[in-house]
């Protein structure tokens, strides 16, 4: 019988749960563990709304366990190093995303490719080496392996960066591995939300050619206007879809819900890779033809290892490339989830833990 | 209205033509070209039968246009030359593949990758650049573009040599774009067919560790003991299949029934790349949550350019690489269709039309 979430570990902490398939989210006294010898501890002062917070808190994809305090874009300044750490020191500020451990030894970790380690651990709602639940940012403390703590760059608020160490990462990784992160490549981002919207920062600061494809002709001016890109298509209109058939050299597609990739296979050029980022719950359809004729590519990208999360935080700093959000108190929290749940939001809900979080203490 | 078979060129050609979608075939008299400047025509001693013949004979795409002649593993002897030719002479033996033309001005063209040409030209039952319908290898003479003339090795037997130019290259191509043409890579082969038994030859050629996998058990010695594969799979076997899971890094899929790659996904490594050059008719099921937790890359592959081809053939001679073949004379095609169709060949048929075309002459 393991102990009860206040006394698992010698360190008070306290965030916001959810306690069964509901969803709702509630104050949670829990705690963490001590700052080991490589460990960074720092005290959350905002945390990005993932659409996978939402997933697992209503445990959509049937494997969750309660209780659950979501958050893996989660920043802050660092209050406690231990004696072997070296990346960062006291005062600085520092973001986590997604992953706390890995095995390793695997041939992934050795290639800085953690996000790919067989035995991963996930920020939140995984088991940590030491048997017990990992808990994530929707709460006052983190304390992490410094091999997972990212350094955040001066020069990048920390609102509008947070939401980087997942969405940036996501998109980044699969620009730069599929090789479309160069000048001269024309790029297509499929969907403008929370990835959408900072794959075309991403895309456009390596240079290409960035076209937005959306069922939303609304989300043009956005598109064109604000986040800087070069076209629009809107995917339902086949004469617009017709004139750009076989333009593009890669397409990043966000959307998670059950879709036709075949619009979008005629959209690359011959030997053209398109990337699903975005996890629907059931297969998609795969034409074969389509892929055959022109040496086509569909592939899957899965956040980022650590290395590379550095890599696109830094570059995202020398770029100031941000997400668009939406700054909440912690007690809102329900109600953007709803709002989530409907694509109400340009595009990230950040959560003001720093200011918020302590108040909404009972 | 065009001109009748016989009568569209000036030079008087043999073959076997399927005239409807019974996909019967029958003596048929019609005609060639004159040797153009840049043209080879050479005597047509062997043609392997291709399961696309079997389809196109019997109009299962649904744009055939008959007669069609079928055959594009064309072997024979030069016989007459343009005065620009430079590649071959008379008398030297030589190929023509699944392409006699394409627009050689688009991007492909240029990098050498003809068969991802919009305009590409097919050997037979396409319309080349003059507007006639083109006319494959079950014939008694050939005439083509040299670009689309490959020398043959000395080495290569013509008859076991003919397959290689269109299953030779169909498997070479992927095998070496995907990165899977090197020692130490472990590559799996899906189906032992015509294209698969000769996939595992290139392989093993390559250096690289080669497990084929196969519905049918009774394939396993021929796999192991004769074509010198490391392991094999039943994929059925969900034992066997559990146990090699994640030991792959890339494999090429020669089925071209409709049927689930799931299994295959779970072979690869992270980073795999499951390769596709069978087209089944209705598209499969792609499984998203396997390829983005994996990276892992689904892709297809169309034979390839007449560089490569030329390339793949000589390493072929290099290698004492050829197909298994089962040799027939002209008059058993039809009954040699019908064992393809049930799969009854190991593992490709092959006519000897310069022993037998001429006899079947009515």
């Amino acid at each position: 019988m393991s102990k009860a979430p206040e006394e698992e570990h010698p360190v008070k902490a306290f965030g916001w749960a959810a306690r069964d398939s509901s969803g709702h989210l509630s104050p949670f006294n829990f705690s963490r563990r001590e700052t080991g010898e490589e460990d960074v501890r720092f005290k959350v002062l905002y945390c990005g709304i993932c659409h996978t917070d939402l997933h697992i808190i209503k445990n959509e994809w049937g494997f969750s366990h309660y209780p659950v305090v979501p958050g893996h874009e989660i920043v802050g300044e660092v209050t406690e190093i231990g004696s072997k750490v070296k990346k960062v020191k006291v005062g600085d500020k520092v973001g986590v995303g997604c992953l706390v451990g890995a095995c390793h030894s695997c041939e992934n970790c050795k290639n800085d490719l953690e996000s790919y380690c067989p035995s991963l651990i996930y920020s939140y709602a995984s088991t940590y080496h030491d048997g017990t639940r990992t808990y994530g940012g929707y709460s006052d403390s983190m304390v992490a392996n410094e091999r997972y703590v990212v350094r955040f760059p001066d020069s990048l608020p920390l609102d509008a960066g947070a939401p980087l160490l997942c969405a940036g990462i996501t998109v980044y990784s699969p620009l730069k591995y599929f090789g479309l992160a160069e000048p001269g490549k024309h790029v297509g981002i499929v969907g403008l939300g929370g990835l959408g919207h900072v794959a075309v920062k991403f895309a456009k600061a390596f240079g290409a050619k960035v076209t937005v494809i959306s069922t939303s002709p609304s989300k043009k001016n956005e598109a064109l206007q604000h986040l800087g890109a070069d076209s629009f298509l809107v995917s339902k209109d086949q004469d617009q879809m017709e004139a750009a058939r076989g333009t593009l050299d890669g397409i990043i597609d966000t959307v998670s819900a059950v879709h036709s990739i075949l619009p979008f296979l005629g959209l690359l050029k011959s030997h053209g890779k398109l990337v699903l980022v975005g996890i629907p719950d059931k297969p998609l359809e795969l034409p074969v033809f389509p892929i055959i004729m022109g040496r086509k590519t569909v592939a899957g990208s899965s956040i980022g290892g650590m290395k590379e999360t550095q890599e696109m935080i830094d570059f995202a700093g020398q770029h100031n490339i941000t997400a668009e959000i939406e700054v909440i108190p912690m007690d809102y929290v329900n109600k953007a989830m709803e709002r989530l749940a409907k694509n109400d939001v340009r595009y990230r809900f950040v959560i003001d833990i720093g200011n918020s979080l302590a108040a909404s203490k009972p």
